[in-house]
């Protein structure tokens, strides 16, 4: 008997999570095991209220073309934490999977959208239902384990990286001392922020300092060594994440503002450039400029990495194929290897969610230097990562993006 | 005689900055007239301190290729108020136009920069001193009065609505009131921030607030505004200038922060986002967020108009000849025209700069509607200003940018 597939997307947005949709339903429209394919409206809180969109509106229609250079999760997406003890959720999501006629289901997203998968998963072990259920990796962040990396940090990074190059020109304008802070998303991982190292022009990094959440930070240290780059250079740029703290583990924006907190319990972090921009101002007389590269970063669909878009793709793809064949439980993740020219190229392989859900890649300690910027090492890791650039889909000028027609199916 | 040519860059760098630039070199490279291309370091400042860089180098460099699609001030800007009382200044400048036997002098800026280049023809003329001095139209904020627009612009507003349009995708994600309030520049005027009205991707722009400096600014009725609003929708953005003001002329950033004043008098603006986050949230529940473009929106040469990029080098070309031909303290400037087929083309004139500085062009009234949107007829002014794409010098999957080699005359 033909099955339906179920298709949702978790956790913030990226300029490439539709492409890896796009690989999940262009992989699902192609087999003929699958009949129907539904997206999820809003993630999980569409599963358990029974919002499900049925996509096959898109069947060879041109925006479904569109859909896969779209930013933004073209579902709409949640941050539910699911509980295992939030039996009356759970057992909603499975009555909703028999309404539907769902054999496979994929979540895209990152540690938390793994947790889900893992819980959910168990559940069907547990009550012997017949239920495919694969994670699908997604995070600008970079810190999902047992994968090289993750679909949406190269073409985050890549944006990042071109924008503070353009940053950086414009701070050349004044001759006079110019400190411009520009601050990346990243609670607890660099990955983001260390991409500020290709925004220079050349091998000299006397204008780029980069400041992490791995490394603890000393505000006393940090003006002091400020202070002495400005002896080398009349424009500095600092390059922050929105994480940092400070020994006792205090965050570094929580010094003027309140922090709020999600679902998960994540603080939600930001003004840490601001913060470090009133703390050196009391004693560096400079022209101040603060940047908070903010949603910019994550939604930059009209500047990606053609190798993390292609990526993204195949994540989609190869998590449909996997769950086809039987797999379940498994998340793609992506294995680099180097061919005999010394090119990158990645082969994948399934790991079990458990075993990557609730854990954190950090940006390893030994690529950063005392001097405040990245070894040779992080360079030789996300180059590959930020090259080349997606054909786009324009019309006016403008990037001509898809956007959901909602249709919700009754419950 | 030969003589040679001197340019300079003034104020806020833009994307295309350097195109009108290199549109003055090329020109000046290509002329029998002209011997060498002298750059002033850092604009008139450099001039005056007799800080010239010889530009002879980029002649048939590959640089000078990339060097048109650079953003930011190559030759470094400067915020230098002449004034005609400043003897001293004005006759180092004429020192150094005689001892670099400079016949022809550019300054590319906007209307500040064209009341230095009234002044210094003014100077020339009391004097009998045989030199021609020309304005080169540049500002993203499309000030400029006797011009349909200036070179900047176009990119800047292309780079703002395809952000915007991306930002919006974003706050799509979570399915619960969300607001977002995006800050443009725009001291005084609303050019840039009226170009959010592209972001959208459907007639519908409930989901959109314009609010322009043009336009006094009332908070009661701005939050009454909103509640409204968000009883149609989800997701609202609200893009406002920084420059917006209450009826009493009070800059609306005002109410948080200490202004600064630049050395023209100018407020130094930033946080207005900020403010009305802080009022909103007094008594409107939503998810918030803020985004400033900041320096982003003037520099992103990796997302520039082909047609700014195309008529910045109109700019500076025509500039020369004119110059060459003996024209002086005149701008060139724009004046649109359609074709029988109803295209856009520009054809350029000159216009005396004394008419031009210390002026500026507001943006219409009758272009905004009561609903805090444009009217069609901008959108019919500035579709054209965001067209196209110029073709990047891409290395290592970032924009390949030129960057100055500083090597000063010596004095």
């Amino acid at each position: 008997m033909m099955k339906n597939i179920a298709v949702g997307q978790s956790g913030g947005p990226s300029a490439v999570i539709n492409a890896s949709l796009y690989g999940v339903i262009k992989t699902a429209f192609e087999s003929e095991k699958i009949e129907k394919v539904y997206g999820l409206y809003h993630g999980i809180e569409g599963l358990i209220k029974g919002e499900l969109v049925n996509l096959d509106y898109l069947r060879g229609n041109e925006e479904f073309e569109r859909l896969k250079h779209t930013p933004g999760a073209f579902l709409g997406s949640c941050r539910f934490k699911l509980k295992e003890t939030d039996l009356e959720s759970i057992e909603a999501i499975f009555k909703n999977f028999d309404k539907y006629n769902i054999g496979y289901f994929f979540y895209i997203g990152g540690n938390d959208s793994m947790d889900t998968v893992g819980k959910l998963s168990r559940y069907a072990a547990e009550k012997g239902i017949d239920i495919k259920i694969m994670g699908v990796p997604k995070t600008v962040d970079n810190d999902l384990v047992l994968t090289d990396h993750t679909p949406g940090y190269g073409s985050a990074a890549k944006y990042i990286a071109a924008s503070l190059r353009e940053v950086i020109l414009d701070s050349h304008a004044y001759n006079k001392p110019t400190i411009t802070i520009v601050e990346m998303m990243g609670r607890h991982t660099g990955w983001l922020t260390a991409a500020a190292a290709f925004s220079l022009l050349d091998d000299n990094h006397d204008e780029l300092m980069i400041y992490l959440p791995e490394v603890v930070f000393n505000m006393d240290k940090f003006i002091e060594d400020v202070k002495d780059r400005l002896k080398k250079v009349v424009s500095l740029t600092i390059a922050v994440s929105e994480g940092i703290r400070f020994e006792n583990g205090r965050f570094v924006c929580e010094g003027e503002h309140e922090v709020e907190r999600d679902s998960f319990g994540h603080a939600a972090l930001s003004g840490c450039a601001q913060v470090l921009h009133h703390q050196l101002e009391k004693t560096i007389k400079a022209k101040y400029r603060t940047v908070e590269l903010n949603v910019l970063q994550r939604s930059a669909g009209h500047f990606r990495s053609l190798m993390d878009f292609t990526e993204s793709i195949t994540a989609g793809e190869e998590s449909v194929k996997h769950a086809l064949s039987g797999e379940t439980a498994k998340m793609v993740c992506f294995n680099r290897e180097y061919d005999e020219n010394g090119n990158y190229k990645i082969v994948t392989s399934l790991h079990d969610v458990s075993q990557i859900c609730n854990k954190e890649k950090y940006f390893p300690l030994e690529w950063m230097t005392d001097d405040h910027f990245v070894t040779a090492d992080f360079i030789k890791y996300a180059k590959p990562l930020i090259s080349g650039e997606p054909e786009m889909i324009m019309k006016d000028g403008l990037p001509y993006y898809a956007k959901l027609k909602v249709k919700l199916e009754s419950v």
